[in-house]
């Protein structure tokens, strides 16, 4: 396999200057995926093991790729930011492979298969020296490409002089040299005369110079944009999205005003369903088919089954949704939820760390937490676990079996449970348990006060007088 | 009128394949109307009668027309789908006018008056064959129409050589013809070489070669996309909603981020009111004159009178709603709500098949469900109608008198007639009719344990020890 | 300073029948400014006194100019609509510097600049006349301005011939003049032979006919849009918007979906800071630093200090938000709301009128009114202060000192003072103070009716025999 004979080298030790946020940009996702992600796992995909430099905000990336478990990297700190070319000296020791391919970490629009053709016509041409360009149409920023018989050279935007200005072949910062090449030309290289820094580019004129092979290789600009600006970033993101609901349309799932929906690079969705207005599918979240998920909704880190429906206005996190479940419109599933099939969940209503199964309604205004609750249990609006013991700080578990039925505006103190089929009556504050088949009640009997509202009023006429 | 010499066949049989729903695409709507419907009611409009040629998903595609009301139709089916030829084949019977007008039934962007002009040039230049063709910027998927002096004929894109592929004019699928030509043709069409099937696009060679009048009538793309694939229709319904939109601004209404609003074909706005972002105004909803509708609300199958506000992230279906009426924000008016001028609902309140006359405030955190509140009533915040007996599975009513005041977090145990100007205390559990002018009350009586939560404190320490 | 020898008028009299809204278009808002601020605001900046001709709905722009108390503004009420000529004409008696700056009130992307670089060409070319153009593509309504050796005419939209029809030069409306001129001229401006208007237009033609300097300055057309209908309100809008969003992306701000995001002019946002999608910045907010604001949420009049996370679906307006203070989701902080640091407002929760210290928590379905909240106070869910008497009309303050807990669904009733440490116990209705650390309990003993359920199911068998 070709790949074998290649190592990788990542650039990430950059200031992320322009993004005037006091973070890495690679730690800024693009549809759910933190930026410095995209190069490695590409690298993982191509089984090239890579050298990360990290330099600014180093413990910032290092986590971000130690949380998602990628394989086959090497850190090596670049002390100063010095440049690209002291950048890659940095890593000299680990060269190991015939070619090294130098990428930048800010290009989350690149497609495995560049990576491949470039890998193909580098060793396919014997070329010492293998770089991708683009045309784009504001090249600002970017080193410009200047094409020749036999040659082929990189100008810095700092050092363009104003006619290279307006050269549009942009240099995507992506590198394949022949290790020997690089051994022999990386401490060669100079300071720029205008930034003092040391830049790989400068390779480029170094080989062409010596007589060997330099490919340019040209791909469309949409796959190699750099990420400089938080306004560069929206435009990646859009391009990535763009892509992602193109792909989903084809499945077969239906957008409703597709351009102000946000799905993550990581969810599924089934055929047949339906993604409304503002919609947000993060996180993980597998939704099956037939089902419909309402304008405004966020799901995060959720499974929903086929044919449920989440109506607009739900946020819906950590969750696991049966068939046939109809959640929403207001409804909030917090954390830790399972309902099972046909439970219906209804507006202002918010569930934690609770399971629910089949059949089982809480229609309205209700907060349910840490509980189990049975099937066929119906909870009337307005009833609160009260979970949460806030004098001693702990939460205790409100377990409802089978067919319980709750009044209106009941609270049930917990630890309680409610034994099968017995019904609270509304308005009641439940703190021990209820037998099966019972009636519990903890209310005040009604009284009437007659024509206390007229003697009330005269009562504050007096008062004013 | 030209148009009694006309009759139809719109063709609704194919597979949907690209759609990858397992459903007909011909069911799903653009704006809130079934796509199939948009040719059904432009040939009504035109009083043109016609035949629907059905076979895939059939049923559903019948029920949508016959929900829709759609007079003059006739449906025939095709038992296998074998092309458009064979579909055509299949009405062969009902042939009686002198000119057979064949639209496919994917195409809701057709203007009525792209088929006038059809007709009048098909009649006025005595031509055998019209059909309608337009340049698109990628033709990929469409017949294309090669024209020729007094020949012009249309390759399907399975048939087209290179060359043919980087035509830019397509065959929209819209076709005139003589019903002597059409009686005497249609049996004479071959299966296709490639696919297999019958395809009515050879009709055009076949008269040209003839020597027979063949019309190419040219329109704009936009008028005749077809919706073959989930990214057509979002495009298609792009292009509808914008065109809405324009009229709705035109008219006097004025869009806060116009491209983030869905509007419904058969909904109406008055002039000088307000839509908010994201708001959905769905299936004839009808806003009056200077109301204000904020972002995020979903108004579907409601009538809201003038100078009335619904306010952000508000869910109103199938509800009446008088002048100067204030709802949510974050409300929703589920059924059958009928509220009478200057009501207001607040935050968190949900209404259900109740009726509210002028002036009544229900502000927050309630459930109104099968009531009627009198005028000048006020609602405290916590507020629940109790209208299901879950255990006997039967809804009840509750009747609110004028100037009934309901205290905070009060329960109405319906069936419960609160009479004319009585007050319920805060905190109560109301099941018997309560008196006019009278205060009702239902709640427990306020104690002091002095010292509880130190001595609770201490106890806790305790177990610990 | 050049600037001290113009004066400005500016066109307000318009009747705005485009619009179609019974409203002047002027006091309509971009980005939450009316648009008749954009250049008297210009103008303020650039110290030029002005007169606003005012005629249509004169009252209403008197109005938002006082409000927003621009300063050397005399109004001039032209008394009927007769046109640019007209209108410029009734503040001749006021004309007492050396030129005459005339400009639209419809003009909302001016830029300071131009005017600045209008007024340098104007002066140091000596010229009589000049005024401002832009190529359009669709300039339809606009005057056409043409362009000679030694000449420069306008011709209004109504006068062009068919030829004139296609020129993209339009007039923007902007024109400097010499005080003497003007005076000698604006009597001389006669009838427009279509519209029976007199147009200010025509002074170009005078001007190039008597040999005096015209200047025609060529500016970008996004600079110098009119507004006559509401789409161009929209398009122009969009226009503002999206620049707003970039200058505040590059200072450091991160917009999710940033197409879907309003922003007004005189907001502030913090770096590190994340708005999500949908999400409404309005009317002087100020975000700090690294704060998060989800999806859905609208801010409005409000202070928002670091680290602190609006959550998705809030609404929040006329409050002031200190430090790691987590609000949402479906949270409604409706006016005059202090949150100290680390407060916690969470789901179904609306507070109004309320000062709420450090670290206390209301976390679900509450409705806190006219309060002050202590330290370290925990509001159960289901909590309502009954702040308001719906009989005596009167609002009354409910106070909970450092520590107290409140347990769920229990009302306060108001006004009323929970002293220090104390607890209220669950479902329970406070109307007298309590004292500090003791446990106040309000409510119903629990009691239990044995297989109550199966009697009364047997009960409506029973009926129905």
């Amino acid at each position: 396999m070709k790949n074998a004979i290649i190592q990788a080298i990542v650039l990430a030790a950059g200031r992320s200057t322009r993004f005037n946020t006091d973070k890495s940009k690679l730690g800024y996702t693009v549809c759910g995926k933190p930026m410095i992600l995209f190069p490695l796992e590409l690298l993982q995909r191509l089984e090239i093991p890579a050298s990360l430099i990290v330099g600014y905000k180093a413990e910032e990336i290092k986590e971000v790729v130690k949380v998602a478990k990628i394989k086959n990297i090497n850190f090596i700190t670049q002390e100063k930011q010095l440049g690209t070319g002291n950048a890659v000296a940095c890593s000299k020791k680990d060269w190991s492979k015939d070619h090294i391919l130098i990428l930048n970490g800010d290009m989350p629009l690149l497609d495995d298969s560049i990576i491949e053709e470039l890998i193909e016509k580098h060793v396919s041409t014997k070329a010492t020296l293998s770089f991708v360009a683009a045309h784009c149409l504001n090249p600002y920023g970017y080193g410009r490409v200047i094409k020749e018989i036999n040659k082929a050279t990189i100008v810095e935007e700092k050092n363009c002089n104003e006619s290279q200005k307006n050269i549009t072949l942009m240099n995507a910062g992506i590198y394949l040299v022949s290790k020997e090449f690089l051994k022999t030309s990386i401490d060669k290289l100079e300071k720029n005369s205008v930034s003092g820094e040391i830049y790989i580019t400068d390779l480029a004129e170094m080989a062409s110079n010596q007589g060997l092979v330099v490919q340019v290789m040209q791909v469309s600009y949409d796959h190699v944009r750099g990420v400089n600006t938080l306004e560069e970033l929206w435009a990646v993101e859009q391009i990535k999205r763009s892509n992602l609901m193109k792909t989903w349309m084809s499945k077969g799932v239906r957008f409703e005003l597709a351009q102000s929906i946000h799905l993550d690079i990581d969810v599924e969705i089934g055929s047949g369903s339906f993604i409304g207005t503002g919609v947000h599918v993060l996180n993980g979240t597998k939704i099956g088919k037939n089902c419909t998920i309402n304008a405004f909704s966020i799901i995060e880190n959720t499974t929903i089954d086929d044919n449920s429906q989440i109506r607009s206005h739900s946020v819906i996190q950590d969750s696991t949704i049966g068939k046939d479940v109809i959640v929403g419109p207001f409804a909030r599933l917090r954390s830790d939820v399972i309902l099972a099939d046909k439970v219906q969940i209804g507006n202002f209503v918010e569930v934690k760390k609770s399971k629910i199964k089949c059949n089982t309604n809480a229609a309205h205004l209700s907060y349910i937490g840490d509980s189990e609750l049975g099937s066929e249990v119906n909870i009337g609006a307005g009833t609160i676990t009260a979970n949460y013991d806030s004098l001693l700080k702990v939460k205790n578990k409100t377990v409802l079996k089978d067919k319980v039925k709750i009044g209106s505006n009941t609270v049930l103190v917990a630890p309680v449970t409610i034994n099968e089929g017995a019904n609270v009556a509304a308005g009641s504050v439940i703190t021990k348990d209820v037998p099966e088949y019972s009636l519990a009640i903890a209310r005040g009997r009604q009284a009437i006060i007659d024509d206390w509202v007229n003697k009330k009023l005269k009562e504050k006429e007096n008062i004013h007088i």
